[in-house]
């Protein structure tokens, strides 16, 4: 990856401050709450009737990407949108970011050029501002550090808590996605270590691939149910696997839950990918990270509703009993697990 | 510094989610505006009708620290102040950190605890709020990224760019001094790994050091000059050395400026310890990194009421001549050169 970009310059050409002049030369504030941007100690952001939500996601060479497969500018677009993403499982909406960046001297300027250019597109499309950063050397690796601000109105806040007994579980879009494509990519490296003249063969996998390199955060769906009136009671984003995250939502209201095997959404291609590898699909579902889709909870009445949005599935319901159980496709209860994915391990 | 400590938990014993639970279980938020607090994708900060401010740093082993010796609880400590300084350079005051931390699994469970607790003292003396983080593995090294998020009054806030010719530069508390307590610790490193039998002698230098380990961001002098009414005109803190904090305030404002070799703020010990490595007492005041005083502009008409704060010294002023001219002792005038820290050479 770094050996094909058309120029090198080394980073101790520009120097901190002349590289982030390089960097930030172009970046244009378009929300009008980001009253100053990058240039000085601190970006300004002002605020109206609107609370500010606040996340930080680390990313790790080596831990969260491979730059084997990941180009840079979709490790830039990837960091911008993960971050988007916690901001909607907040039910809000994200208008500015702050970049971290460290990166050995192995990285020519081009690299972290392109690093910016994916932040900048995901930026541009979402509508958000990239309002500051600090960039530095490390001793080895690529580290993206990125701190999302959001906005949303006191009232309209979904926490992982606040569910009810006999709440609805939807999912938004399929999952198991991005776990194919990880998969897939880890194969093709394999192929490819042991001999570099196989060309890589991915063709038909498009989508899976697109849900590992080039995920995206679901304010489609923040929107249709902010225009359906459906206020989410808890939400979280699945970012671990969907079992990993149901849990979450279980513990932080104290409930438990029953859902449906075939509730499950998954994709034709995830599920062909999985047979190729032979896992089960809902196994990939249920434990496969990064689909960055959205859990949510709602109340039953809200049924009707959500029923009509297209893009959203129910998968179960919450229970007063705290036990989790996945109601298989031949109708035994068995426990669910979190086996989603553990940056510590 | 890993050995010394009392107990060695691994980290994939906890996991990334009870490492959270772990480190996070006793914060309380003390912010009224901090409505929701690590726990969620996101924190929630309410706002009024003041601005925010949101800055983030990122500190990289090898790089901004050496844990032969920083212990792990002044890095956090440190950390957390550095930002909470760039908030102060704003004329704001801090509210809220999240924190990024990235560690290899060569450190136990307890480095990571002390990194917080340093983190959380900051906090505590500085009343801010540790409202979120992200744990996770680096492949090798500790990264550190803190995002700090400030509140402030539109008309309080202060750019580096506002000057106007003429202007008074002032500078607060005395520079130099963390940079000559780096000199020494690297001093007496090289003496250790020499002979590790040697006991490190440091006494009489606590000053120094304690500039270097154990920073503070200088929250009192933004009281301080709100009580007198004063606004800066221009302000930022010193990181990098004040000549190249002097360039980035000048290149803002467009100006040129005149400092005064006899006014630079030295104290005695930093002196005396730049006489001991045979460097130019103003050259570490200069180009020394890490002092974290804040560098100001005020109108000359509040020069009387400057006179009357402690801690605060009139270093030189403005010029519309754009070139940046150091006065010294002996009445030469030489071009000031910008030697400060870069991060990424």
């Amino acid at each position: 990856m770094i050996e094909e970009l058309p120029q090198r310059t080394e980073l101790s050409t520009l120097g901190e401050f002349g590289l982030i002049d390089h960097l930030t030369k172009d970046i244009q504030l378009v929300n009008p709450s980001s009253v100053t941007g990058v240039g000085d100690d601190a970006a300004v952001i002002d605020n109206t009737d609107y609370q500010t939500l606040v996340s930080v996601d680390l990313l790790v060479e080596g831990v969260h990407f491979d730059l084997t497969y990941m180009p840079f500018r979709h490790l830039g677009y990837k960091a911008a949108v993960v971050n988007f993403s916690d901001i909607a499982a907040m039910n809000g909406i994200p208008k500015q970011i702050v970049v971290g960046l460290a990166i050995s001297n192995r990285f020519p300027v081009e690299a972290i050029e392109e690093i910016y250019e994916g932040l900048q597109t995901a930026c541009k499309k979402y509508k958000v501002d990239l309002v500051g950063g600090d960039t530095t050397s490390s001793t080895s690796g690529l580290f993206l550090s990125i701190t999302v601000i959001g906005q949303a109105k006191k009232e309209a806040i979904c926490y992982r808590k606040g569910a009810s007994a006999n709440d609805l579980l939807c999912v938004s879009g399929d999952l198991g996605g991005a776990y194919m494509g990880l998969l897939l990519l880890e194969r093709e490296k394999a192929v490819y270590k042991a001999n570099p003249a196989m060309q890589p063969d991915l063709d038909g996998y498009d989508y899976v691939l697109e849900r590992q390199l080039k995920p995206e955060a679901r304010m489609d769906i923040i929107e249709r149910l902010q225009a359906a009136d459906i206020k989410p009671t808890s939400m979280i984003d699945i970012s671990d696997g969907l079992a990993s995250e149901i849990m979450h939502l279980c513990k932080a209201s104290e409930l438990g839950c029953q859902i449906y095997e075939d509730k499950i959404p998954v994709d034709p291609t995830t599920i062909s990918v999985a047979e190729e590898f032979n896992i089960v699909p809902t196994i990939a579902a249920l434990n496969g990270g990064e689909d960055y889709e959205l859990l949510f909870t709602i109340s039953q009445q809200d049924y009707e509703k959500i029923r009509k949005i297209p893009g959203i599935s129910v998968i179960g319901h919450f229970t007063e009993d705290k036990s989790s159980l996945l109601i298989t496709n031949d109708g035994q209860a068995i426990p669910l697990l979190a086996q989603g994915w553990d940056g510590l391990k």
